[in-house]
């Protein structure tokens, strides 16, 4: 046996507290009664970088929640490669639908129930003992690695961008890898290649100056609801393309190879729309649901209000209506000349008698793939492939994942996203889980990828 | 000089001071904090009615805010007037906005500023002092007089429908005086023949069984905003008209002779939209802005909400959305119909993936005319005519008065509206005011039409 295998067998019940103890601290990053929560568990995963044997720990202010780095680059000619993960968590609300409190973690039927313990606690932590477990067992790491982990992911990392950017040398790399993900089903690894972008707005109509009595004027003049409701009306049609001239124009066609990867992954259409409590699904004609999700942009109205919300009926004719819209992005869209073109849009179609605005929220991202040929790639894929016993899934997500463009942006260095928790494990929703058959199968993956990526290098 | 004018000279100090203590009572019936100033406000017009020489006056419970009434039935062979108007008003935020105290009357460049000033108290007091210029000047009336004042006009007259139908004897009458209305201009006479009717309902879209994240579930399922968007989308064409099938189909066609006594009528349309704060007046095409506020009917959101509301931007896809829609009726629409039209439309046009449901709200009505050849009708305009100088224009009003069907429903009477307040007196606004100029003109306004009504018998 491998001295590092050796080394997981031994300290398994070690390492089991180890993951419990992080999980007992509520980092709530979304929370201000929280932030000294979020510094406590920096500061805790400080502490075990530092017992895992990586030197240079150490715990850095951004402004906002801490960030932990820590390195090892005592591989000479060997590539470097940057753990990232996050230590913070989302709320817990609502709180009465945990079966057991979401700090306090319970084993049940092998499972780990806490809020963190698997989005991303029960993922990051995995490569810190696995890369003791070679540090200590082995004497060494096949190649370097740096640990870059935050406390604001849950809150869209606000102060990350200017962190990374002000840190380009510290968080220098060939090659990232964040633990920031899931595989498809228990059995059924994945890793996913590509994230959407995302753009988000808001269009406000202006009618009269006040809210005006729907018997005296209604009928002579235009209902900011209804010119709102045809302009909105106007982006989609009735079937769900969007009709936004030159929204489509960018969107780099999807490859045959593509779609038939695709259309690999076993989707249950009727399965889907049961479990979102749906009739159906709908959606982009012409295209899967699979590639509507993962491959296709989309408009999608967040929220839309005006005039009377209250019990029975008030007749008001308002004077103004709101909408906020987000659009997911594919490559190579670009995030501002989508914004162009529905401000664009907006201004060819506002409705006679009112004004329209259109006002673009900050936090554009564009959208994220990892070039199909990176050799880090099919390592990962080797990899989870050996320690699952089966090939895994090239998939996307739908979201959108910031990060990955920043650390191609500053650091020149693109992502591969391995991690060993499944989609099912209720991240962001009360009873989260983690599987403990892969608190073991990640060790051995995360070991078994820095070593691949040692000898291939 | 005839003794009522005589009598109407020697007491103008006095019913000034009368009308000046009403508007001090603070009669909001919107507000359970008023509620014993409403109460107190009845008792005040029951004691004015007494000392006015009306007999049989009585506080009557309606079940919430009560009413007054009172009557002088000494004319055998004459015909029976029920004089209606309100002695409650509306709240006074912004209070801010006020120059002078809302109640503490103060007069200024010969206006009286006080909530209620002009509506109603205003109004339904002159012809009370009226009623007592002729019985104390002239020792009698020319026909017999019942007072049916009220005090939930401003919230919607709740009680009154069954207070009406369980008093018809007490209430029975020829015809209805309500003073309940308002003149075109300051030295501009007008009548309203007509108002329209309302019908209500609430429209909601049902998606997902809860909020889903925009990045992992956007473009494949429907969003109930855009499914809500595009229905009420279709039930009006750009250019404003109702595509709801059968919305139309009873609306009695407007004669050459109605459209020819509105386009008397001197409207000045960039005035009117410059007034409201609007670029441009916008609404169904073939009809003048006064005929579709009017003579047309609409249908007009008055409310619409779903998903994110805050600041910024929330990523959410919601799963549901609400709109609340009214209609104003004209004659011979149904509102039952109206709103079965609505939920057949909605039924025919339910986009895919959604679940739409619509909630009919209480209180429909139907229009309401004065029939053109209703012989109080012409009297009425003979008055006008005399007091101003000038023709009184026919004009309707948009709003809807319910009170008007229930008189005809439960009485069989037919109800002119003659006031002596304007249109610009700032109703339910900050700075209501009335012009002391009517002051007089009023009082000898209500004489002439109780004589000129008792003749015509």
């Amino acid at each position: 046996m491998a001295s590092w295998q050796q080394y997981l067998d031994d300290h398994r019940t070690r390492f089991l507290e180890d993951y419990l103890d992080l999980l007992r601290i509520p980092s709530i990053s979304a929370l201000p009664e929280h932030a000294q929560d979020v510094r406590r568990a920096a500061e805790w995963v400080a502490r075990r970088l530092e017992s895992a044997g990586l030197e240079g720990v150490r715990v850095m202010e951004t402004g906002g929640h801490p960030v932990v780095y820590g390195e090892w680059l005592h591989a000479p000619g060997k590539p470097t490669v940057l753990i990232y993960g996050h230590f913070d968590v989302q709320p817990v609300d609502p709180l009465e639908l945990w079966s057991s409190p979401p700090f306090e973690p319970s084993i049940r039927d092998g499972r780990v129930y806490a809020r963190g313990a698997s989005d991303n606690k029960g993922n990051f932590i995995l490569a810190v003992f696995a890369v003791e477990a070679l540090l200590r067992g082995e004497g060494q790491l096949p190649l370097n690695v740096k640990f870059f982990l935050e406390g604001q992911e849950e809150i869209g990392s606000p102060q990350l961008p200017a962190f990374i950017a002000q840190h380009k040398d510290l968080l220098a790399c060939d090659l990232v890898i964040s633990t920031d993900g899931a595989n498809w089903a228990e059995d059924q690894p994945s890793l996913s290649v590509g994230s959407r972008g995302l753009c988000a707005l808001q269009i406000d109509v202006q009618g009269a100056s006040s809210d005006l009595h729907s018997g005296l004027y209604g009928g002579t003049i235009q209902n900011p609801i209804h010119a709102l409701v045809r302009l909105l009306d106007s982006m989609r049609s009735p079937d769900g393309k969007i009709l936004v001239e030159g929204f489509y124009d960018r969107v780099a066609p999807l490859s045959s190879e593509e779609r038939e990867m695709l259309a690999r992954i076993p989707f249950d259409e009727e399965a889907y729309a049961r479990n979102l409590g749906v009739p159906a699904t709908f959606g982009e004609p012409g295209y899967t649901t699979l590639e509507r999700a993962w491959v296709r942009p989309t408009l999608e109205v967040n929220g839309i209000w005006g005039g009377f919300q209250g019990e029975g009926t008030k007749t008001v004719l308002p004077n103004e209506a709101h909408a906020k819209i987000s659009c997911r992005l594919v490559p190579d869209q670009d995030p501002e000349e989508i914004i162009a073109c529905i401000k664009a849009h907006v201004e060819r179609h506002v409705p006679p008698g009112v004004r329209v605005s259109v006002h673009p929220f900050p936090g554009s991202a564009r959208a994220y793939v990892v070039p199909p040929d990176l050799p880090a790639l099919q390592v990962a894929r080797q990899v989870l492939a050996e320690v699952y016993g089966k090939e895994p899934y090239l998939i996307r997500t739908g979201g959108t994942v910031p990060v990955l463009a920043l650390f191609l942006t500053h650091l020149g260095a693109h992502t591969i996203t391995v991690a060993f928790g499944v989609e099912d494990e209720r991240f962001h929703a009360p009873d989260e889980f983690f599987r403990l058959a892969n608190f073991d199968r990640g060790q051995r993956g995360y070991v078994r990828l820095l070593q691949r990526l040692g000898e291939e290098a």
